[in-house]
């Protein structure tokens, strides 16, 4: 089916995920958008993150996708539930993929959830956890400085190291074996946290099995793309396409060519 | 005059000028509006800047202002000239005061600028310093990390004095004998900056020097408040107005009592 795949972040931090689909499915077009003019969402009350959610969701439908992918942790933890039910289009978050990893994982059951703010306040990836095993320990701690230290560029210094030590101390005293890592900015900062948390904690990075689970979704709905051509990458954003272009490199892997500019995209 | 003082920024920081003109002025009846769910400006490109800018000006409006205060760098950074030119309420923004303070008290004539990324792009600072005196030397240092770190609350910390160290070293290095604190999150950092700067040199603070101004226009224009009764104060949020309450106060320096969240307020 020649619809492409929609696919929404709060800013640049999706990429990673458009990345993934992208190696697994490399006949699939896609639509990405990033809002960048109203980024963070992580700091942002429920129902604004609900708000924007939509307004994303909305955007993306004039392309007639075929399913949306919630790339953003914060808007998955709060309007998941709310874009499923609401909307025909099948959608696709962040939580559940890695929440399903983990828990196959995990070797003593305790498992640890680094996100924003607003995701660690929203419960979702415990609530997700407890759903399919109520044993499970979680244990959760938000790092609000994670993302601005990613988007400075400081993925190996001192500072962040020390930074990761306080985020992250209260996780390791209390034995977690295993790390979501609940936030698509954080993996950029994996080897710090790798090595705040000791080799032996795996790392639950979502990206890679969220494009596990549009494929198979898509499989399943006979919704695959048979297309011959190569496919077709589309990026908007709702802040200046230059920046986002630039940055966006490092998420995506490689360079972003057309990056168009939404204006009063609702 | 009855009217109100209307005073605009990104968040939560221009309390810290609603309340030196409250401090100063305390007849005068006040609305302000934070930007909560859009929030940072800082890191936005100038037309998005000049873009939310205008349109809490447009909200502000509505209340009938008398005056317009922009009590955010980043706003007044880029869309001071056009509000100016474009309306007819006089407007008032946070660069010029801070920028004559700090020609009055530097002493070797080196005047240092640490702002957002995008404060620090316009150039906004440097061009005010050169216009009143084009032999004044400007050393300029975005500090993006600042802003989390003060909302973290890590007021004291080893790590933001580390961090503190790293974008200043370059102004000290340089023999900056002033320093303009370019964000109205910065004087919560004040000791550490000043720490890390040295107290000889001034940290230039433009929240009072604001308030000054905007009484020495309204004295000049007979805009004042001969108001006997207690003063009004109104707050207003594009986010949640809960947290901006909590968060604001140790801002505003006392408790927020009402405030309300605008829904589309253009």
């Amino acid at each position: 089916m020649k619809k492409p795949i929609g696919i929404f972040d709060s800013g640049i931090g999706g990429l990673t995920v458009a990345r993934e689909i992208m190696k697994c499915m490399p006949r699939e077009d896609i639509v990405y958008f990033g809002d960048t003019a109203r980024v963070p969402y992580g700091t942002k009350s429920p129902n604004t993150v609900i708000k924007f959610s939509i307004e994303n969701m909305l955007f993306l439908l004039r392309f007639r996708v075929k399913i949306i992918v919630v790339a953003c942790n914060t808007s998955s933890s709060y309007s998941l539930s709310i874009l499923e039910n609401d909307f025909k289009v099948p959608v696709i978050g962040v939580i559940n993929p890695g929440v399903e990893e983990a828990v196959k994982v995990t070797r003593r059951g305790r498992i640890g959830v680094i996100g924003t703010s607003a995701t660690i306040r929203s419960g979702a990836y415990e609530k997700a956890i407890k759903e399919i095993n109520p044993a499970l320990k979680v244990f959760s701690q938000a790092c609000p400085l994670f993302v601005p230290l990613a988007e400075e560029g400081w993925l190996k210094d001192r500072v962040t190291y020390d930074i990761a030590k306080r985020y992250l101390g209260s996780l390791k005293a209390k034995g977690v074996d295993t790390l979501i890592l609940g936030c698509t900015h954080y993996p950029l900062l994996k080897d710090i946290i790798s090595k705040v948390m000791g080799r032996r904690v795996p790392l639950v990075d979502s990206a890679k099995l969220v494009a596990g689970h549009v494929k198979e979704l898509l499989t399943r709905e006979g919704l695959l793309s048979d297309n011959k051509a190569a496919p077709r990458y589309a990026f908007y954003v709702s802040d200046e396409p230059k920046k986002f272009a630039v940055s966006g490199k490092k998420f995506l892997g490689e360079k972003i060519r057309s990056v168009k500019k939404v204006n009063g995209y609702v």
